[in-house]
C-alpha cells in the first residue's frame, strides 16, 4: 500500500479548511462578545509587513484550490479577493471546499512525476507533483493557516490546539 | 505511482527542519545585532497562554521524531526539554535529523493501515497510519513550526516566506 497524490492533497485541503472556518467563526463569536470591530480584528497581522488576517484566509484557500488544479492539469478556479467580513470569508471557504469536490481521484492519481513550474516575481521553480505538493503546497498551506490562527489568538480570541483540530 | 508513507514523512520533517534551523539563526542574530537577550526572545509567546519559542521548537522536534517512530512500531526517541540557548535548539534539531537518517524507507513504508493511537489528556484518537500521518501528526508538526516563525516575526526578526523554505 502507499499513499495517492489524490488522498495526500485534496482531503488534506478540504479537511483543514473546515477547521479554519470554525477558527474563524469563534473569531467572530470573540469579536461580536467583546464589541471589537471584526474589520479591526480582519485587518490585525503580527508584524507591520505581514499579511493581515483577511489575506491570510485568501492565501490559503488560494493554494488549496491551486495545488490540485496544478496536479490536475486544470485551470485554477478563480476567485477576486473581496471579502470584507468573516462571514464571506467563511463563504470563500464553503466556495474552495465545494470546488475540491469535483476532483475525482484519478484526475490526480499519477501526477507524481507531471513537472511543475511556479513563478512568484523574479523566482521560477521547478519541481515533480510529488515535490510541489509535498515540499511547497502544503508548507505553504499550512503557513497561512497556522498564521491566521496565531493572528485570532494573538488578537485574544479564546482558541486552543482542539480548535486548530476542529474540535473546540 | 503513488506516493511511499516513508517519503511523505521522513523528508518533509527533515527539510521543514532545516528551515527551521535556519529561521532560528536568524533570530539569534537578529537578538545579537540589535542588544536583544536571547533568552527573552526564546520566552516570547503569542498569547499569555500560548507556549513560548522555545517551547514550538521543542514540540515540532517531538512531532518529527514521533511520527516515524509510531509508524515504524519503534520506541520513541527521548530528548528532555532542556535546551535554553538558540544553539541548543538548533543542536536539538540537528540530533533529530541526525536520528531520521537512521530511518530506511522500508521501516515506514506499509504503515498506511497500521492502527495508531494518541493519547493527549483524557482525549485518546485513533487512527489508521495514513490518517495519523496526514491529518494529525503533519498538522501539529506545522503548527509548530509556523508558531516559532510567526513569534519571531512579532519579535521583529526581519524574515520572510524565502526563509521559511530555507531560502532567505
Amino acid at each position: 500500500m502507499t499513499i495517492s497524490m489524490y488522498q495526500a492533497s485534496v482531503p488534506v485541503f478540504s479537511g483543514v479548511l473546515k477547521n479554519l472556518s470554525h477558527v474563524l467563526s469563534k473569531g467572530e463569536a470573540h469579536a461580536a462578545a467583546n464589541g471589537i470591530d471584526p474589520a479591526e480584528l480582519l485587518a490585525t497581522r503580527l508584524a507591520p509587513d505581514m499579511l493581515p488576517l483577511k489575506a491570510q484566509v485568501q492565501i490559503a484557500t488560494d493554494h488549496a484550490k491551486g495545488a490540485p488544479a496544478r496536479l490536475a492539469g486544470r485551470d485554477i478556479l478563480r476567485i477576486e479577493d473581496v471579502e470584507t467580513s468573516f462571514a464571506e470569508l467563511r463563504a470563500r471557504i464553503d466556495r474552495v471546499r465545494d470546488h475540491l469536490k469535483s476532483y475525482r481521484p484519478e484526475e490526480i492519481d499519477g501526477s507524481e512525476g507531471r513537472p511543475i513550474t511556479i513563478k512568484t516575481g523574479k523566482l521560477e521553480m521547478s519541481f515533480t507533483g510529488q515535490q510541489y505538493l509535498l515540499a511547497y503546497a502544503m508548507g505553504n498551506f499550512y503557513f497561512h493557516v497556522v498564521t491566521a490562527y496565531d493572528i485570532l489568538r494573538h488578537g485574544g480570541v479564546p482558541l486552543g490546539k482542539a480548535d486548530f483540530f476542529g474540535r473546540g
